[in-house]
């Protein structure tokens, strides 16, 4: 069985992470989302790209869930020193990635090559794709301020002003990245994982037939909200202000006729019975992946749950 | 007493430090060869300015003489693992100076306010300016491949092909960085430090109006050839490869007619007579350098003889 995972931050690379642990390298592509790339003191920074690939390089800080484990920070020490803006921290080994990740872009490689090569060299051997080779920049609509770009918004404002909506600068133009159409359309299912629907999975969704190239396969979704929670970043917080009760209702509803099944934590079973009545087959299960063995677990769940859908 | 001293690399960098700690703040500026300036991943890299901000600011690798005390090296280290290019190896700490000051320099700011605003977050009180703002790249001729930019033959070819010449390119358009001119013109003498003379201190002189402006002042050259060894760099191979003995007499016919006063070596007494035929006053010291004190020392002995001349 061939699997097309869409994928974007910290929950979402746990998930492809257990399903490249009982996948094999053929049978399971990574679509990430760049709606979240920006440029930040003159480098090109891909963050969920990063997260990921540095999820499946076993290279990501265990504690944070982004960044490099065994990392430094004596680069950012300095430019904090020198007066530099430094609202995003980046560390030591992490900057490697993005100088040359930069260096590589100004020359004229396109980020999926660049993605490929830095999986290669980290023994990465899934593939891992960017959802578009070409700039797309998730935009935060809020009450507050206006529209913010997207790390504005989730870095150096801490997620605090009131979100009213949102818009994928660039996206009409953005074709898919090479590799990620033909993933979906020669896999037997796509799986969303466990990743923020507003901001990490909608702007891959936005780019050109990706999302008419889902709607023609079986789709399950993992949702990023347990118990009213999310387990990282601002998803809950995003469905409150925008009128909605953050649950796994509300997710399956997101995606509503994309879906044909829908992979959510037992504490919310309450939800179930109007899930199932959107036409959406369930799985409840354990969805907190707490260690490497919870994200194995998750997958195989994901796994075993696609089969029966097929 | 004012004096405008000239510098450029580790041997330059030690005796402006040493200048600095007996010269009060009004009375010194240190003007750097910024001929060695060069883009390196994207980065603007001043190698000479650094090495002299480094060395008054006491943050300088005691070791090397050039990079930085302390440092550690990740990100290059994740640079090779992506199989990007490390001829020239930057230091993390280093790092953070390139990249704060390309994000700068792209912004629009002039070298001399990044180099200001530098020298101010790291205490360095006396004013150390680059030569000029504008871009000088020192282009070394070689017998083997011919025309080589500096750093490709200084650091990634390690000085091994023989040197028939240099050139300073876009000097003709270039101007001395802002106070630049003044400092030499209020100068009662102008040093040129232990620096190399083809590759330090020449590009310094052949900014426009610099050579004049220096002509008109007593000045006071300190030999960075030792006993026909220069002490660091390729200083004595370049001299032979251009078919003059390495000496410090090689050193003073260099600079000729600018000279009023030649500091050298003991070691060199051999010299001494032919020097002092050309007209220059001479003090035989010890002109190494081997700690904090050896550069107070030379600096005092340096200072003392300039004022025998005025």
């Amino acid at each position: 069985m061939k699997i097309a995972a869409l994928a974007g931050g910290v929950g979402g690379a746990k998930l492809a992470h257990g399903l490249a642990q009982i996948l094999p390298q053929k049978k399971l592509t990574i679509i990430v989302n760049t709606g979240d790339d920006f440029e930040y003191l003159g480098l090109s920074i891909s963050p969920d790209l990063d997260t990921v690939c540095y999820t499946l390089a076993g290279l990501a800080n265990p504690v944070t869930g982004w960044g490099r484990i065994d990392e430094t920070w004596n680069t950012f020490d300095n430019i904090a020193k020198l007066g530099g803006q430094t609202w995003f921290r980046l560390g030591d080994r992490d900057l490697g990635t993005h100088l040359e990740r930069t260096f590589r872009r100004k020359r004229g490689d396109k980020l999926s090559t660049i993605t490929q090569d830095f999986c290669h060299a980290w023994s990465v051997k899934h593939r891992i794709l960017p959802m578009t080779d070409e700039p797309v920049y998730t935009m935060v609509n809020t009450l507050e301020q206006g529209e913010l770009p997207f790390q504005e918004y989730f870095v150096h404002q801490r997620c605090k002003p009131t979100v009213s909506g949102f818009r994928f600068d660039g996206v009409e133009k953005a074709r898919p990245a090479p590799g990620v159409l033909e993933a979906i359309n020669n896999a037997d299912a796509v799986v969303f994982c466990p990743s923020n629907p507003w901001v990490s999975i909608d702007p891959i969704l936005t780019v050109a037939g990706l999302r008419p190239a889902c709607e023609a396969k079986p789709v399950v979704a993992v949702s990023p909200i347990i118990g009213g929670q999310a387990l990282k970043g601002p998803a809950a917080k995003m469905y409150r202000e925008l009128s909605i009760q953050p649950s796994a209702l509300a997710v399956a509803r997101h995606y509503a006729d994309l879906l044909d099944g829908f992979v959510f934590d037992k504490v919310d079973s309450d939800s179930n019975l109007s899930i199932q009545e959107m036409n959406i087959t369930t799985l409840l299960t354990n969805s907190i992946m707490e260690d490497m063995a919870g994200r194995r677990r998750l997958a195989k769940d994901v796994i075993d749950f696609v089969n029966t859908l097929l």
